[in-house]
């Protein structure tokens, strides 16, 4: 969500909030703050258990509700900045599908000269491909089909390839330095390890309820690696939202009023949008 | 194998070997020598094939016959110097056991500060011991049982776990920063990942012939990675010798001759070896 301060409470030393800031709030409310994980700016990865915006339970005991409301209560040090230059709609899903595929493309060095993929062409795809664009990397979409072809392009992808299609894997053999697979249905692991050159990692940011296979040798035969990431600490997103700010760019979305959620619901279970729902929370109660 | 020059052939202009020298061979003897990879020293992942010493077909059609033989004829550029300070004995596993395992921890960063854990206690595993604890960093064991423990301590670690005792799990879960597998056996891939801290690295030097179960989210949940490493490079190999005469590390070995040959097989069967047997090739033919 990435609304206005309407109010603050707790005021401290370095509290740089002011009431009519753009802000945003991410997956994240609160962590421990002491663990060596928050100290090192990867809250995600709180050792005590980060509390999620939806549906965790916070330090003192409150059921976390969500951002479909009109106000919400955060603790500022989880509270991002939204630069002017991004619309606070687009921003919105930065805050989730921004910061899940910027921090794990920053972190394998995604830049000039590296051949980057990316698997599946949805709500983190296409942030995928327009950051990855941004910071220099040549983009390759890995997508089912070539449906979305058109639209990959137009966000940044050099590159288009169907995975429906097994030619695709012979074709692209030892090709990328990175893959970043946005999909988290089961996939055939080596098929994707297959793909990497030498030092080359393939990083899940979605799971699959069920294990997968993987054949060692994939991994061995060209020290690959592969990795999962989980969305970004709070110092990494503001900085994925200065980068973002900085490049123009933002999520490409359909904003919708309250009355339009069932209906988005639908959509969104048959797949049909491209590439985020928004919802006008001043069209909420 | 770890001989000495008898004879050179091609003479270059930056060939440095001359009769008598001290050297040795390790696992392949030739590349393509032009890929991408062969130019970035990485000659083991050469995508035209690199030639493994023992049983593989060189690029002129002959089989390659390994190194149980009084003489080899060996291409200079995979030729290694044994520096002196190495006996050439405890050398000559170095060139398999232990550039397999420096070149992992070299490349994920053993060292002062590092907690890093050695899965298996054998030929390559008291190597890795040898190596990561002359790097600096702070070596564990998980072996089996405590069989072997007053071994691993004398060679460099500074703890010693039972993987047998399901509470090692429990006890050091999120604690290292590297695990190098030395097992080609199958192991629960999610439970060693479990002892990885964020950003953690499981890499193995080994494969079990068949696929291994992995859950994403043993992944995720740390930005952990998995990773697989294949010997090393000429280059590396070379690093790896000089690092070894300058931390005075030779294998741990039983020097046999050939009349011995078929008893040390079976010694190795049943598992009885610390932790090589060297051939001595003078006692051959």
């Amino acid at each position: 969500m990435a609304p206005t301060v309407v109010e603050r409470r707790a005021v401290g030393a370095d509290d740089v909030l002011r009431v009519g800031d753009r802000v945003g709030v991410g997956c994240m409310v609160n962590s421990c703050g002491r663990c060596a994980n928050c100290r090192n700016g990867d809250e995600q990865y709180c050792l005590d258990g980060m509390v999620p915006t939806y549906g965790g339970t916070d330090r003192d005991g409150t059921v976390t509700q969500g951002g479909y409301s009109t106000h919400v209560v955060v603790d500022a040090d989880f509270v991002l900045s939204v630069p002017e230059g991004i619309d606070l709609a687009a921003a919105a899903p930065l805050l989730c599908a921004g910061i899940t595929t910027y921090s794990p493309l920053r972190r394998w060095g995604a830049g000039p000269g590296k051949k980057v993929a990316v698997v599946g062409l949805g709500g983190l795809g296409h942030m995928a491909v327009k950051i990855a664009h941004a910071m220099g990397a040549e983009v390759t979409v890995l997508s089912q089909s070539l449906k979305k072809q058109e639209d990959g392009l137009r966000l940044g992808a050099d590159h288009y390839h169907a995975t429906g299609d097994p030619d695709t894997f012979e074709q692209l053999a030892g090709r990328f330095d990175l893959i970043v697979n946005t999909v988290s249905a089961r996939i055939d692991v080596d098929a994707y390890l297959g793909l990497l050159a030498v030092d080359g990692t393939l990083v899940n940011v979605g799971a699959p309820a069920e294990p997968l296979s993987l054949n060692v040798f994939s991994l061995i035969g060209a020290r690959r690696s592969y990795a999962g990431s989980m969305i970004g600490g709070i110092a990494e997103t503001q900085e994925m939202l200065d980068f973002c700010a900085e490049h123009r760019l933002g999520a490409d979305i359909e904003l919708i009023s309250a009355d339009q959620i069932n209906e988005a619901y639908q959509r969104v279970l048959a797949s049909d949008v491209r590439y985020r729902f928004v919802i006008d929370t001043a069209t909420l109660g």
